[in-house]
């Protein structure tokens, strides 16, 4: 009955077996497997009569030109770069989902208006090997800063090193960049997240990709003996940073679609007989409005502040991070969400809590997301999940989309 | 004026510069700069007509007994190993200060009755090089497990070879335990906390070492995306961690004469952009009650364990220190306060956050403490300091001690 979902998902599997490691999926960027993913993915795309050609950043893009196709062209897509000892479906899934679209879009014979389409498996999304992100959607969008080539991954391998070495010329990164004849750009994702599990759901139209904010923010109190220091005479570093944390919580509990975390918390000395000196926590603060999310910084830059001066501390804060919310595309996740109601399932729409390339091409293009329930909510992880019912939804709910583009594109 | 002082403080911080390293004070169990400490502290007792012997565990002790003296002797001493980067008064006053007082004793000639005294300065009191502390004053009290021999320090020298290199012999520790003829035993140390600075007090009797527990707890929650799992879905261990800490806080605050801390935290996986996972945090809880102390302990397990469940976190608690209270002997402390009130002072008495050789000593002799105000509550630093107004008041107080106990043994 899933024959298409099934092959789908074997076909991430198999692909995760392409991996620097022995028996962990770990692809960073144009590391050596990525020679044996864009060989498997080239074969895929020249088998369904796609012309196809990797760029300067090592994007693997398949064109298809149906004989009666006119006009702009939808862009459909995801990266094939993986974080260390990953899962199957975290990007790669984007691209093989495109596939099928692409081949349900050959095979259907009754599609009357056919649309060009060029698939792209983006080189690089999670930051791993440079420590940047985004690599590969940056020089497609033509927003690639050619600094970033002097970079150095932990081998002491520059950015433009590690392209000329997977055979490429990153003097021609600048012709990467789309030219003005797109459409848009959709992006399939597993949610990797929660969400869609606890409300029982299978997909979900992307709104925007959250803004974030984050901080370093350091309490300093007076390090001493926990036996001899009585409690009126302490200035304590890390009670202060914890009624930080709790008051982090509190308050993105109190705001719809606000999430607050302190993840890192970094203790001197860091001895269970002595009160801490000081202590550095970290604030992660995301919101799909970005007004709201300043809004909650503010408070809670001066919630640590009157922490710290009721307890005699000092404080110092350091901004790490200020990226503004990015709406998807009004009008192409209207058609996204119309799709998922033809296929008969509640269009639930959502913000993405992540970042992912759909952020960076709508900077150029209009850019939608479809987003997959993730079992358990885990990404990242070897043990990351689709269900098959939810593949093969996205398949139907695609082509609902691409039949809705065409006619609106007409 | 204070001539006596000045010369005391000047005496330690000539010991202080013997030392393992050359810019500051360190000085472990019979490191060879004990040597050095052992020869000035040997010439001096010599001076003052003192039989000296060093014992089997690296005591050094100094009889005196003056013509006229009978009966039981009085013990005073304290320990001359320090820690890593240590101060200059933290055990080595209270040697200096007993050899000070035994010079007033030998001068004045008014004094109609003399007992005789035992100065003792012990090998070991902090438990840097082998990780266990008291070694010296364990044998003296004849509470020295041999099993201790066997414990290696970090350059794998074991406590008997470190003990033979010194050129004692381990196997007659045992003989360094006291015999039956011994009053009691005084120590004068500093205060190492904050409290009788705070007071604007010079001097206390110390009532008791508390006791003390120390406990490890672990939070354990789920580690998720900080950007992807919205508030109501997280199991979060870092935000139930610092919930505890609060407690921690609030409830040792609330109780007279009750210190907690939590000094120590780990996060898994301590990420800026991760959801905690597993939280790990010590904590410490000291009382002068051992009732009050378990009631406190026993109150702050069940609040973690309110707060795992309701928060849907793990916890597990493992005990690793449950060390009952040690109260000072009533009587001398009763004379040590007297003393003090003689000297023209307020007769402070206060319970000591931290253990002393007098606590081991306790076990087998009636055993006082005298603290001395420490400037800026500091120890265990280079900045470690004693007033000389507080040296010479201690010394007048130790002299008036003398007197009363003398009096008192007759």
């Amino acid at each position: 009955m899933n024959e298409r979902a099934q092959r789908a998902i074997a076909e991430c599997r198999l692909i995760a077996a392409m991996s620097e490691e022995p028996d962990r999926t770990t692809r960073r960027f144009l590391t050596p497997p990525t020679h044996d993913v864009h060989a498997h993915l080239r074969r895929r795309m020249e088998a369904l009569g796609m012309k196809v050609q990797t760029d300067a950043a090592g994007n693997l893009r398949g064109l298809l030109e149906p004989p009666g196709a006119r006009g702009r062209r939808l862009i459909l897509g995801s990266h094939i770069d993986t974080v260390p000892n990953a899962g199957a479906f975290d990007g790669v899934l984007g691209v093989v989902l495109a596939l099928e679209l692409v081949q349900e879009l050959i095979q259907n014979a009754k599609q009357r208006e056919l649309l060009p389409i060029e698939v792209i498996a983006f080189s690089e999304e999670e930051g791993i090997r440079f420590g940047v992100p985004f690599i590969g959607s940056r020089a497609v969008a033509g927003r690639f800063d050619p600094a970033l080539l002097a970079l150095k991954d932990a081998d002491e391998v520059t950015m433009a090193d590690a392209i000329c070495n997977f055979g490429l010329d990153p003097a021609h990164i600048a012709g990467a960049a789309l030219d003005a004849n797109v459409l848009g750009f959709l992006e399939i994702h597993i949610e990797q997240g929660p969400v869609l599990e606890a409300e029982n759901l299978r997909l979900a139209a992307v709104t925007a990709i959250v803004g974030q904010s984050r901080y370093a923010l350091t309490f300093t109190g007076r390090a001493n003996h926990a036996g001899t220091t009585p409690m009126h005479l302490r200035r304590d570093a890390l009670a202060g940073a914890a009624e930080f944390v709790s008051a982090v919580e509190s308050l993105a509990q109190s705001a719809e679609g606000l999430v607050a975390t302190v993840g890192r918390v970094e203790v001197d000395p860091n001895a269970g007989n002595v009160i801490a000196g000081a202590v550095r926590v970290s604030m992660d603060v995301r919101h799909f409005d970005d007004a709201q999310r300043q809004a909650a910084v503010q408070t809670l830059l001066e919630t640590a502040k009157a922490i710290a001066g009721r307890r005699g501390l000092g404080l110092e804060c350091s901004r790490q991070m200020d990226q503004p919310a990015v709406p998807m595309d009004e009008r192409l996740t209207a058609f996204l969400a119309e799709a998922i109601e033809a296929a008969g399932l509640p269009a639930r729409r959502m913000p993405s809590g992540a970042g992912h390339d759909a952020m960076v091409m709508a900077t150029r293009v209009p850019a939608a997301m479809l987003f997959l329930r993730s079992p358990g909510g885990i990404s990242h992880h070897p043990d990351e999940a689709v269900l098959e019912e939810d593949v093969e939804t996205a398949l139907l709910v695609g082509c609902k989309f691409l039949e809705r583009l065409a006619a609106g594109a007409r």
